[in-house]
């Protein structure tokens, strides 16, 4: 069975970009990881060699009267007649994208593939975006009943607290680093830093968690493109992040009805698969890329995926294990919390900075870094997906 | 490489059901696709053994308040955990789904997946219904000015009797042969035989289509599940349809951008891939599912796939040669006209009953059926799908 690698990779701006339409972000995007792949194939694989699109997007036919946009984006970055879809898996919708290219291409089907993330969020007002958003949870018991995602992580962090002795400290040090980490990234939607007092001052949207605990409504695309190892051989390709594991779960959509609401079994069912079928050893992972839609959720990841005991995230946190000289280095260039999170783009940025910190060009590189690991959640947990790339 | 077949379908009634919700919809197609499972293995395979679900679905985010399908079918069909994603390409979300569950089957990720296609349009208004169905057009440049899919196929359907001298006599053929083809039906919306007096008489939408060339508004789902040739063999499971051929194309997604309006070029390069790559030869085809969202559009596709010379099809279908004793029986429990059009499900429903020709089991069973073709149609011609399945 062959192999697949990201050869290349671009974005947009994240940010509130009320001149950008939807189709702006998907050029812009789309002409991002052309340049790049332009660069590192040194002019020699264009456009022209690309025999797919799958394209992760949440909520564009609530937020933008569009759907079908595996034909919208493959007409507007010039690869019209190519098989093409939308993959949707709520917030992990970028990552599904880039599974179901990986496995295309795994399948034998096609050599090169493109991987789009999208989401255009600031064209209605905030009260639809947070309705759109809450399509992601279960309609008729959550929805209705008026909770929302802010709500829901919250029942999870007060849990937390109560279970593990979470502390409002540890919290705000989650969204302190991933605001530093972002001061140098050019794309992000937010680039200063914030301290804990900053967050324990904002305002209060759903106790215990405050307007810094939570990443921002975002227009943004991100794109990548893979292709097969005869493919990459064959055009001698190297700076290439081969895609050592892609691994994915859910779990019943309603909170209400899950196990526990202070872990995330989806989570634990796909790191159970990368580490049982594909045969990765975690102590490997040098750099991490979590979902912190809210720092809770970062917190519980980092536990969920076994880098640290369950109800010690807290204090992992606060040994400074998540700082880019820690044990595992996360978000390192600012996160869901500081880059912005246009939904559907988001599990393909996440590869994006994965890809570049093994690639050794992120902004903020580590040394020595083999291999990196991007989590992308659907939901509150609903859907979680994994992938897993590492140098040759 | 692994082949791939269909081992169980099953679908739920289509049509206005009012007292069905869409996760009751998806239930009743898991529930029928699951006892079929049972009848075809002897009880032997089970959802257990399922590894993976994908969804097709166009709208449920704007007409049910509810994305993350994925996630809510596993969840209420009981195969929760599994990796699951909802595939979107309009209305050939269903077909995109099935080809997405066929390539990770190909790439050895996993052996057996269920495919399930829904839409649950009826619980919003018919203007409601009518916007978020131009969702699978071009917002900007379509929508905005006020377009709707009858005005645009209905620039096809005056185009093609302006080029080619197409009757109106040879459209209502069409929704004759369908409704025929319909009667015995379980599952159809609309079981009743239509006159071409009856389609000539019926209310004017967009000239020249009238109500009965128009496929309604439905509420259904349809589910299959799909395994490894080396399941499929270590089960000794017979009586499958095997897939010879999945094939998807896109075009741009203006239909003011297209080379031309009375041919669809996605569906004849998906096509040219069906006959190329995958070595299908069309003359063993007996049987197919054409996509009659209007009755044009089953006269352009009898053409682009090659049925028939291109401008000839209003001769074709007056000189019987769709009917279930012609040259090609086409659409034979009814099409989308008389079963109903729930736009997710119509992709999967189709390989349902191009699946049960190839059984053996179809309420219109053909004699000596060895190959079935399905287009499944996303937009005008946006995006187009085929699979072909035959006897092993």
């Amino acid at each position: 069975m062959t192999r697949v690698g990201i050869v290349a990779v671009g974005q947009s701006k994240f940010g509130e970009l009320w001149e950008h339409s939807l189709r702006d972000l998907a050029v812009d995007a789309g002409n991002a990881v052309f340049k790049d792949l332009d660069t590192q194939t040194k002019g020699n694989i264009t456009k022209k060699n690309i025999e797919g699109l799958f394209v992760g997007n949440m909520g564009a036919g609530s937020m933008a009267k569009q759907s079908h946009l595996g034909s919208l984006v493959s007409d507007y970055v010039g690869i019209t007649g190519v098989p093409a879809v939308r993959c949707e898996g709520a917030c992990s919708s970028g990552a599904l994208a880039f599974r179901h290219a990986f496995h295309t291409i795994k399948s034998g089907e096609m050599d090169v593939a493109m991987v789009l993330g999208i989401e255009k969020m600031t064209d209605i007002d905030s009260n639809h975006v947070l309705n759109a958003l809450m399509e992601a949870g279960d309609f008729e018991w959550e929805s209705l009943a008026g909770l929302t995602f802010t709500g829901l992580y919250a029942l999870m962090a007060r849990r937390h607290m109560k279970e593990f002795g979470t502390t409002r400290n540890q919290l705000s040090l989650i969204s302190v680093n991933n605001h530093k980490n972002g001061v140098k990234n050019p794309y992000a939607q937010f680039r200063g830093e914030i301290t804990i007092e900053d967050v324990e001052k904002s305002t209060l949207i759903a106790d215990p968690l405050r307007t810094l605990d939570c990443s921002p409504i975002t227009d943004g695309a991100a794109s990548v493109i893979i292709a097969s190892e005869e493919f990459i051989k064959k055009n001698k390709l190297d700076n290439v992040a081969w895609i050592l594991s892609s691994s994915a779960a859910t779990d019943r959509i309603g909170f209400f009805n899950r196990r526990s609401i202070v872990e995330l079994d989806a989570t634990k069912l796909a790191v159970k698969r990368v580490i049982e079928k594909d045969r990765v050893n975690m102590k490997n992972i040098g750099v991490t890329e979590v979902h912190d839609c809210f720092s809770i959720n970062e917190l519980v990841a980092l536990e969920d995926l076994g880098f640290c005991e369950k109800g010690k995230g807290g204090k992992f946190i606060e040994q400074g294990e998540i700082k880019l000289d820690g044990q595992i280095p996360t978000n390192t260039t600012g996160g869901l919390k500081s880059i912005g999170h246009p939904v559907g783009a988001t599990g393909v940025r996440q590869l994006i900075d994965i890809t570049k910190q093994i690639r050794g060009d992120s902004l903020n590189q580590l040394k020595n870094v083999n291999q990196g690991l991007a989590l992308n959640i659907g939901g509150i947990g609903t859907t979680s997906v994994i992938h897993v790339l590492g140098k040759d």
